[in-house]
């Protein structure tokens, strides 16, 4: 077949599944969550079997080590994704949800109603489980669903795709409201990003090129993940411990992740009590350091950081630090070379903590915590479709609020306007 | 100079600006607000000669009547341009407003954050009032605004921009805040809807070709405003005299605007009694009416509705009346006709009433309620930018809270990702 026939196909079902999945009930949309869960815990080897297929694929293709990773799916993994649905029935329902109801001088009741945004579509790289997080998500928010995964996992997929049909079969709801894109052509992406009028908004996941093409060629909106450079500046009125506890961590609980700590900025008065401490603690754990020549007078055998440095977000064992003189410094720093992701400041002072809540403008912005905590899960939105660093629509994590819209009510008693 | 190089320095001085006002205090803000009323009301004689040249050269360049007249500043006018901008000091501040402020199983505190989304761009017509408006709202929400008005309005709109670089410069906020685009070449508008480093959201308020193109080739978030062609349904289980007066007001309080009702859905077993009065009524103010054949077989005298016409925003003294089956064959025609702007329901059945709230996928959604109600004023919201005929980021009339998006904010006490 066609693909330009085929993906108008694909968004017309869609587009035609939104309309059933706007009005499901909650208990309905539960219950399909349910369904699927079952028929992922009940076809385990199933979809073993079809990830093996893909791995082996991959294997032969030469895909790395930390690519096979993500691509393969485990009864841990199977369990973690069944897990997941099972949380999101605990979710509360956010369609239909009735807010701001006041009275008007006029008499008429105005409020407003959250509502589905309609169709959407998720563009992936090789991981299986953004699958059933994608589709879940998208169900209880009803929303449709056109997921295109990563070729690599196309075996994958289809299997999972088969258990979502069948939990969706289940419960009398059509297998078009979560359609995975079955060939591997690219351009079915490049349809898929222009089909204004079947898809309301396209969420890539994955890597940075990926995303910024999707988002410079796209006719839809998209919600953008770009970079994560995270920083944590230490006050010169930190407490010591929280600023040694929290910077370690921010760095250290894990490197790969989009809201790990990329560059610590450090007061110029509380330096020399902190640094020689707080490097030894990351040296001992293998990370490597660059700092600018302050930072170097303190830690002699560190590397220079470059201009360049400042810039990169490393998803590896690198820190770049920089010694500052004072808030506003750190501020000016973050604003130039930062992503506005995530920023935190370790400090007991009130004026400071509150100006740098207020002035730093990221999706997330912590005082005296772990940049690590800025995540769906984490923020308790139940899971996330991903982490927004774009202002419009959804900042931050997004959820399943994100996934809606609103539409102003208005309730009256044969009112009208003078 | 350069066009493209004035442009760049336009957006650069705005980027810069709106750092200083998303931290200008809400006093501040308000005392802005008030020192350009101040001066629209002590240079109202020059604004009026301005707009004399406007106005004379419009007519010499041959613009219609109704285009000459929104291009008309006179005291009245100006009088309530004043009153709008008075109207936005007494609104809440939107910004560094937090909600949903909890603590989450980890110790920490999560919340949102209301923040301005940085500089609005707003391409509008020959209406000087929407620059003061515009501005305004922009300045309580912490944005810094490029404005580029019609070319007729020219004059008018340098010298309403001078009085608010006056109020500006007398409270001590830069006057590059709110820029005015001096040139009337087009290519200006082609160079801002471009320059997604600089603006964050483009508003265009004008015809529908206008707001179009512009979306057509936006590199920037775009809140548009399509058609309004806005329903009314009168059920079976209607009130007849609600329903009279209601679908009486929804078409004829005013005929130009986009709230304006322009298809008259009614149900079949109500026809009879309602439809005779109702065209009488609107006969009686020179409305012309356009039917179904079975709208025709009650109401001879009037012409066809074609099947363009079901499509059709009049703007104008025309309605069309449709028959329906029932609930459910409104739904549909609105579904299919309609342009999600503002729809209306009038019965007195609970469930009807519930349905239609519910299943009408519009801007605004209203029973027993005049459609000319949808409206930034009548809403509550003191003032609107626009109305926004898409889901996303902001649905239906927009003021404030719709030029502004949420950062999290993260409190803690040296908490860690475990």
């Amino acid at each position: 077949m066609d693909l330009k026939h085929y993906m108008t196909t694909v968004g017309q079902q869609a587009r035609a599944a939104s309309k059933i999945l706007a009005r499901a009930p909650t208990a309905l949309k539960n219950q399909t969550l349910e369904a699927i869960a079952q028929q992922l815990e009940q076809q385990r080897q199933t979809l073993i079997d079809a990830n093996q297929h893909d791995l082996e694929a991959g294997k032969i293709k030469g895909l790395d080590e930390a690519l096979l990773d993500r691509l393969t799916l485990n009864p841990a993994r199977i369990a973690s994704m069944v897990e997941g649905l099972r949380q999101m029935i605990t979710l509360p329902d956010p369609i239909g949800q009735i807010t701001d109801l006041n009275y008007r001088p006029t008499g008429i009741q105005v409020g407003r109603m959250r509502v589905p945004l309609g169709v959407v579509g998720i563009i992936y790289e090789s991981r299986p489980n953004v699958t059933t997080d994608a589709a879940g998500l998208c169900l209880k928010s009803g929303n449709a669903t056109i997921l295109r995964g990563g070729s690599e996992a196309l075996h994958s997929n289809q299997a999972i795709a088969r258990c979502i049909h069948a939990g969706l079969t289940a419960v009398g709801l059509p297998t078009t409201a979560v359609q995975v894109i079955e060939t591997t052509d690219r351009a079915a992406v490049g349809e898929l990003i222009q089909m204004n009028q079947y898809v309301d908004i396209i969420i890539p996941r994955g890597g940075k090129g990926l995303i910024e093409r999707i988002s410079r060629e796209a006719k839809i909106p998209v919600i953008k993940h770009l970079d994560g450079i995270c920083h944590t500046y230490i006050d010169d009125q930190a407490d010591l411990d929280k600023a040694l506890t929290v910077a370690y961590n921010a760095k250290t609980q894990r490197y790969g992740t989009c809201n790990t700590m990329e560059t610590l900025l450090v007061a110029k008065t509380i330096a020399p009590q902190i640094l020689p401490q707080l490097a030894a603690r990351y040296q001992a754990v293998g990370v490597e350091l660059r700092g600018c020549p302050e930072t170097q007078a303190l830690l002699p055998t560190i590397k220079a950081a470059t201009e360049e440095d400042w810039f990169t977000e490393y998803l590896a064992p690198i820190l770049s630090i920089k010694i500052v003189n004072d808030l506003e410094e750190a501020i000016a720093h973050i604003e130039h070379y930062g992503s506005h992701h995530t920023d935190a400041i370790i400090t007991e002072n009130w004026t400071k903590a509150r100006r740098f809540l207020t002035e730093v403008d990221s999706s997330s912005v912590m005082v005296n915590a772990s940049t690590r905590f800025s995540d769906g899960f984490e923020y308790g939105l139940g899971a996330e479709i991903g982490i927004s660093t774009d202002k419009f629509h959804a900042r931050g994590p997004v959820g399943l609020e994100g996934l809606t819209s609103q539409k102003y009510i208005v309730l009256g008693d044969g009112h009208i306007r003078k």
